[in-house]
């Protein structure tokens, strides 16, 4: 049996999937992922039906580095691998730059292309390379396919992808690159299955995650998005800030005197959902939650939303179809209610038996927009670009 | 006669504006400005009709801080007072924070707390400060008021106006403000002159000047804007950059190296259209420029005013009425163009015949949005509230 692995790996984990390859179909075997690297490491595996394989921790203060992580899962795969033959190795790597509009598979010279993005991605960008790295260590001959979150927004139109700074900035790669691409990728890819109308119209794609960002879709095409030149931009998220007077920034660096570490621990891991509300990052939790401070983090959340779907309908020229997805999106009915009937304006009406019961779709007969609630699946994705690549 | 006199007192220039009382009415008289007060100061005074009435340079290389431009001009309209009476100062005042939601009498506990809030518009604050003192020193008994530019904002609601940051960043008064208070004020009390629809119903006004911004007005009263905690957030204008990626911001840190100063600069200074075009800040160059780069940095400008309409319109559940206002509202017939062609997914249907003349309305009888041309009037704003707070 041949199989693909894909790889996500962060800063602290580092998530896997493994599918079969059975001529053109792709089918999920099992997946999990290694977390808390650096604090207190622990391995989950899943089988597809989510039957726990694996479940173990390692010893209090114990530190597995990228490198030690990559080592340990291979040979986790290879004793739980049987007869299967790993073919490829496809990777979620966060930015391409303006170079990459599409996957691409990995060799010395792309490899040095990707680390000079570095800067554009400092978070992010490191981790996704170091595992490459490491596997090419291990396995030169396994070809590694890289899989970009900014790829799929290169059909954007340049007055959207522009903030109105000048050439010296700008030429150094400062524009707005949106990401989450390989998810929006994947619901255009899904989307006429369940309407043909949203694939061929004006639809705005939600996708709802701990990260959480929108995309106009035009025909299919993303045309803009929330997110820009970093993850930060766009929407409340649940521990990031979101857009921002940049004049703020300023503000901490002369009025509060805090450096570069200082603001940025404040806009990536104290700000959004957690620095609203005081209590959790979590969707679950806040709207569990009676304190008045949980209501005000989702009631800004929900609002920022209803604000960039104007905005993105504004982009589009109208709007035919609104998709929730992620976490948040396929599963917190009272957020999709929130967002929906804020939206009355653009016609929207919602099924609220339907939206209960998580879509598939979630407006009613009446309604002048269609919304739905779609399952995203990144992992799909990549193994999907791997296979292509590797066929081409 | 009873004159007021209106100032709005800017880093390297002081602008005035006389009005004679004539019991609830005001007229103006004659008004100009100071410039240039540190590198090659001029005076120009106009009366009301527009004659010149003094035009005047000091010599090269002489500066005039704002006490002595002060005192030159308090001297100047002493010989040209003839036998009226000055019986009270308005001020333009950039920030009124939490607390001033109406103009307020200035003596020495308003004067302290105004100057507690120049952390949050060091750029702007300290010279309309500046202006209040002087005067005092010279004259001390004529009343004088401080009119706000955020304080026509005051009824935006909670959601609207916060960040989604930590409350030890929150609680230090960093939330959204809006500005341009005064002309949106003004533009509100007289549209029921223009449309009862426009005064009643559910209206966004574009203040396009050298500063632009837009305000979301509900039955007249302000629910959102795009100007937040500073006047740089939301459009592209003159040489500010409007909304970026807090993230860029920290790019300029970490990667360019940039330090406080630098990027002030470069995000006041340097941007808008006068960035993208490296060409000109003035809309009115740019239009009449075959560039392409010029036709780049008028794209953005429209583009963002579109996106941020569909996002006021969101903040609103509808629209009704669109008003332009300001330097280029009034005058820039392309601009509204496009802004409206743009704007036809929301019913707005352009007059062009209407739209060459300057309005006063420039939608069609199809169109489903009313849309206005309104000249603003900030300093009769200021002088009306002035005049009210003497006889409270």
């Amino acid at each position: 049996m041949d199989v693909i692995l894909v790889i996500n790996s962060g800063s602290s984990s580092i998530k896997f999937q493994a599918f079969s390859v059975n001529g053109a179909t792709l089918d999920p075997i099992a997946g999990g992922k290694l977390e808390e690297l650096y604090t207190a490491p622990r391995l989950l595996v899943k089988r597809h039906d989510g039957e726990v394989i694996d479940d173990r921790r390692w010893p209090a203060g114990e530190r597995l580095g990228h490198d030690d992580a990559i080592a340990f899962l291979f040979d986790w795969l290879r004793a739980h691998a049987g007869a299967s033959t790993l073919v490829a190795v496809g990777h979620r790597v966060v930015h391409g730059g303006d170079r990459y509009a599409e996957p691409v598979r990995v060799d010395t010279e792309v490899l040095a292309a990707l680390e000079a993005l570095v800067p554009l991605a400092p978070l992010h960008q490191p981790h996704n390379l170091a595992a490459i790295r490491s596997i090419t260590a291990r396995n030169p001959l396994v070809p590694q396919i890289a899989c970009f979150d900014t790829a799929f927004h290169h059909t954007q139109p340049a007055v959207a992808t522009r903030y109105a700074l000048p050439p010296d900035i700008t030429s150094r790669g400062v524009r707005r690159y949106g990401f989450h691409g390989l998810s929006y990728e994947y619901v255009a890819s899904v989307l006429p299955q369940f309407s043909e109308r949203a694939a061929r119209g004006k639809t705005v794609v939600l996708h709802l995650g701990n990260g959480a960002s929108m995309t106009a879709l035009d025909q299919g095409r993303s045309v803009a998005s929330t997110m820009g030149f970093t993850a930060v931009e766009g929407l409340v998220m649940g521990t990031r800030s979101g857009s921002l007077d940049p004049g703020v920034v300023l503000w901490m660096i002369e009025q509060a005197q805090m450096d570069a570490h200082a603001i940025g621990s404040v806009l990536y891991k104290r700000s959004g959902l957690l620095g609203v509300s005081g209590i959790s990052s979590d969707m679950r939790t806040l709207l569990a939650s009676d304190a008045p401070a949980a209501a005000e983090a989702v009631d800004l959340f929900c609002y920022r939303i209803s604000r960039e779907l104007g905005s993105l309908a504004a982009a589009l020229g109208g709007l035919d179809a609104i998709v929730f997805t992620a976490g948040i999106g396929e599963y917190a009915a009272p957020v999709r209610e929130r967002v929906c009937r804020a939206a009355a304006w653009l016609g929207v009406s919602l099924d609220a038996g339907a939206n209960a019961r998580h879509g598939p779709r979630i407006s009613d007969a009446h309604s002048a927009v269609d919304v739905w609630v779609i399952p995203t699946n990144e992992e799909l994705m990549i193994a999907r670009h791997t296979l292509e690549r590797l066929e081409a």
